[in-house]
């Protein structure tokens, strides 16, 4: 684990992403490839068994990959000779046949960032249900509203934490349609025609995609970045609606407002002061979050191919969106943690509010009212969309 | 016009996001709410026809609000003090009730997204129709592939072409979910309760979205800012789906390529070589496209906001809001007009293909039919599109 | 004036930007080189005064300029070929000699964002002023220290004023370092050669230089944008300088804690809460402050040119830089208003750091002493950066 | 070695940053600190012997120091920690004196930059001397001029280096000059008062800057984060002046332009196309220096911090200027290759020159000579830039 992976790359992403899982994601594709060309008849079953069968990452040196991917550019070169040299001279031409290293690299990196999506949904998820709880609980618990950080009219605690659970909701529908529709394998062959797959190609891409759950595009997406955009996308928007959660707790959790604290023992002492509380949670979910947007801005930025494949701005795509993967999945970690174990201070919110303007009965009862009628709407939209999910 | 508005603010969304447009579009807020204030008895239906004569930009003196403004910081306070006066004394109650700045402004913002969304879409649209158009006509023409912009197996220019439209209609499709369905109005009062309109308030919503032709959302969304990230998103992606045709025949005009030029007579000058011929369209298309990731980066790190309304992040949205819609709508007018006018030398592209490496006519047809399959496939999912567009 | 402009675009600069005077600094530039040709005899000294007295930016219509700017991409032809009506046939050739659109358009943008920093270090110094008072004045001012936003050792409000006080110097140092040696005049014709003004292209550039009151580069810098960075390098420095005052107005303006307010009479209201008093400027100081890290990445991303001049990449700097001047400009304008208008409540400090904990005296006389001495520090480099200003 | 660091982290960089450097730097603030306070008579000789005796990277468990830093958010409480129990109770007080997490954070992050920026001032000085000494070969060398990739007026394929090793001086300059000048150390104490070392605090912190190489602030930055600012600009300004070339590079190695190529034997390669050369080199250069425009936008993003610690955003800057480093650094060491293996073919420059336009003998000495004088001057500035340099 790396030093800082605790604070900004909690939760399961990171394992996700890693050079192993990558290149176990990038071998199942060859395997997968094998297994389609045997199912035409372009290869034999044999070498297909053979070639999944050297397809397990832990018959491949990593670090020297590494090394030798500088003289490509790729890993893939030397993890398809290192494969050939596996399945030996008999089998080495059935192997990556009619693919080019970007289907390798690109479709892999889609069995990773769907692998990555169902980790970031479940914490997510868990930050939304600790958040319809403490809208459940909390309907009508008064607090001062605040608008520009000064005192403004009331609302309820629970209003506050249903307006977080919708935002997630929103993120989460974003999350959920691009994995289920926007990633799909890529296959194309050296300019993205399947000339050598012809006639075939259509049934390789198929076979391929339904191998590594992936989709199949209309097209090879080689130089159509549109899905990585589309996925920049809904990771960035998730980002904020993570993070609006964690603002609002730092805020709350001030010394002079003590509305809410972090419940977990033990976490949030400082080295310089022993007795203090920090809220640790949110403040890490606010440091991961603000990678987002400038992540987004390298992924769009690097969005525009040249002709067949891209002279760099390709390359460029790779470690923006792994970082962006496991910043949102652990800003969404710290946030479940957060949520899950914030204690509310009613008395103090009910304190809050009174102690600079009286209290108007009659008022608050209206406030009160209205509340309670908006997170029932949030709570019956968040139950809709859950019982409708797919996942 | 401003200087660089014909390069840089093409097509027609720079008068949609224009202060007479805006202002108009929150007066009509107001108009809407005193209307929807009139079905539920709160106030009058002569009070709401007085406030809805009164609604006419017009009537406003733009730089006037302007310089008020500073005050509050929105130009709401003067335009309802305005609205107020105008409407007279005893009808100056019935004005902007229960609502609050952020409401008119947030409101009026969706108002200028969907009609921008409209003239962007079109562009895009007429866009992708002339890469189908090319589609078809060149899905046999061989040209070189060019991988790293190295020389690689040949393709045909009709499937470059199915690959810019199919890019495109995937970032049609973005656009239009979001021009559908998330483009909600905004009314919730001082803190986002409704309070100020209980019982009525959900009603009142309605009513307004209705009239403004925008959504209803779940709850209001205030300090939920999901909505402007995923429209950033896929204005981002859209950005990129405009950019990389550009790109390419950037590329193919290159003199020493020369297998398109960009054909409207009399544009492409220089102001120091007399008989040069730039492509013009193209190099706008990629000027105006490159802003759309900082200026999605912006709209991303604004999206975090305070309790129930934010200290500077909600005014960081309206600016890089306004030139994200200007920059992508100016590309898609750009690119429109790019492959409009585009002319492609057919002889160029096979003598480039037969310059360097000897012909191959068998792997040339398998590498033509590959390409005709797939260019059927493109185009038959735009066909698709196209015919269950709602627009 | 813009709508929004008395809010997000405060201060000197948005003048300075706006098309007329961009206009202007075109034609100063096209005086510039015909005066410096005829220096070397290229051309008469009539034909330079012919030209000079035809370069008033009153004498061209810009809306024209504008339309005709889309059919090269650049305002400079349809320029050039009005000033060569305005002078006549035989002073024609003597026009534009040897330059190129791009020439103009860099050293116009040079004169430009030259003055826009007078104007913003004008204001970011008067911020820094009040700064300075406001350290002097309370350098013994107790109140309490906060870390992620809870309450730590005590700290007086004059350290927290000095650290606003440095960073806004070291913003300073930045800007007028860009100012005074990088903001250099481009010239170096169609492909930055100088050759059609061989043997003389040294000393025109040096003449021109002169004449805008900019630098001499090294070599023509049509393709080198480091200036450009630099310059947005310095920008963004300040935007975060600027920022973080406002951000601790903020939140010590918050109704919890108190300790500072907005002392303008009749700004700060709200459009749904009559009796706000919200920190309009320091909140408007985030939101300009908040364009900038986009901005610049808009800059650094587009600072990487094609050969001899950039197909789009060129193009894609002129908005971002004209943007994030007023944006930082903006910011200033108001920093200095927050800062010059503030009323700090030295009770309210005193009594919120005695609130928690019990005072001890011995310890707090201990953090004073230790403040004071800091502070004499800070006003002390502050006055060694002010009498060394060559400004 | 990670999956992808030979293409992306290519260079020193990568090491300089590890966890272990990282850990010791951390280490070495906490030797300089007690040997500063032995300085003082604070503690004693031999307790600040004990604890540098202690400070030794290799006898911490990083992975244990990993998942105790998510308990505070900082591996810094966990090192201490660690730290007192290897010196023992008696000395275990003298540790970490009026010290607090940030400051061992911040100062050793600056160790880190200082040290990285040797590596990457070294690889893009070496590029800088290849790119002189292309200059100095080809400064008589005639080639196409090309706008908007269009042929242009000719040039020489020295003034195109001198162009690219002008930039690269230029970048050079700023990176020297944050390197001297603004690293420094940060000590300050829990809110930066340096109360806890009154009233030894300035030398304690002379001290330990003096040990670890750093500068000696006016103040304590833990909230000014102009420091990071102006480093995160300098590097997205190197980015810019290493990507330029590359750029050039691709474009020049077109199959159809053919003017230069990469010349290391064995790279280049494709999975697909066995013959095939790509200019592997500057393509990763591009695909590093891509990175910069996003990451520089995340540290400005992030350099607006509340009160005296911040809520976030601190931890924000942790890794974005780690990333941009290695970014950097990469690709100093990509264009340094690149360039220092570059063949030139002025045989295929002369023939794309003469191919299209018939030469005008007297037209290009004259070229030939601008372009000449021009290269002298870069040269010129190059070598007094070097003879003067610090480094």
């Amino acid at each position: 684990m790396g030093l800082l992976d605790a604070v900004l790359a909690r939760g399961g992403v990171r394992t996700i992403v890693s050079d192993a899982v990558f290149v176990q994601a990038m071998l199942d594709f060859e395997a997968a490839l094998a297994a389609a060309h045997a199912g035409t008849g372009r290869i034999t079953g044999d070498d297909a068994r053979a070639i999944a069968a050297a397809c397990h990452a832990a018959r491949y040196n990593i670090a020297e990959l590494a090394v030798r991917a500088a003289d490509t550019g790729t890993p893939v070169v030397p993890l398809v000779e290192t494969l050939r040299t596996l399945v030996g001279r008999e089998t080495a031409d059935a192997v990556h046949l009619g693919a080019t290293s970007q289907d390798v690299v690109d479709s892999a990196a889609m069995v990773v960032a769907k692998r990555s999506l169902v980790v970031i949904l479940a914490d997510l998820r868990a930050a939304a249900a600790a958040a319809a709880g403490l809208a459940a609980e909390h309907r009508s618990t008064l607090m001062p509203g605040r608008t520009l950080l000064q005192r403004a009219a009331p609302v309820t605690f629970g209003l506050k934490a249903a307006g977080w659970l919708t935002a997630l909701d929103e993120a989460d529908d974003g999350l959920e349609r691009v994995s289920s529709s926007r990633l799909a394998v890529q296959l194309g062959g050296a300019t993205g025609t399947l000339a050598a797959m012809w006639p075939n190609g259509q049934s390789v891409v198929a076979d391929v995609a339904a191998s590594l759950g992936l989709s199949v595009p209309v097209l090879p997406w080689h130089t159509d970045r549109t899905r990585i955009a589309e996925l920049a996308g809904v990771l960035g928007e998730a980002a904020g609606a993570l993070a609006k959660p964690a603002l609002d707790v730092v805020l709350l959790a001030q010394t002079e407002v003590g509305e809410v604290r972090e419940g977990v023992p033990g976490r949030g002492g400082s080295s310089a002061i022993p007795g203090k509380a920090n809220p640790v949670a949110a403040v890490a979910t606010l440091a991961c979050a603000r990678r987002a947007p400038g992540l987004v801005a390298e992924l769009l930025a690097a969005g525009v191919h040249e002709h067949e494949r891209a002279a760099g701005a390709w390359h460029a795509e790779w470690l923006p969106m792994r970082d962006l993967l496991i910043a949102v999945g652990s800003a969404a970690a710290w946030l479940r943690d957060c949520l899950e174990h914030l204690v509310v201070d009613a008395d103090r919110m009910s304190g809050n509010l009174r102690g600079e303007s009286p209290a108007d009965v009659a008022e608050e009862s209206t406030v009160v009212a209205a509340c309670e009628s908006l997170v029932r709407l949030a709570l019956a939209a968040h139950e809709q969309r859950r019982s409708g999910d797919p996942a």
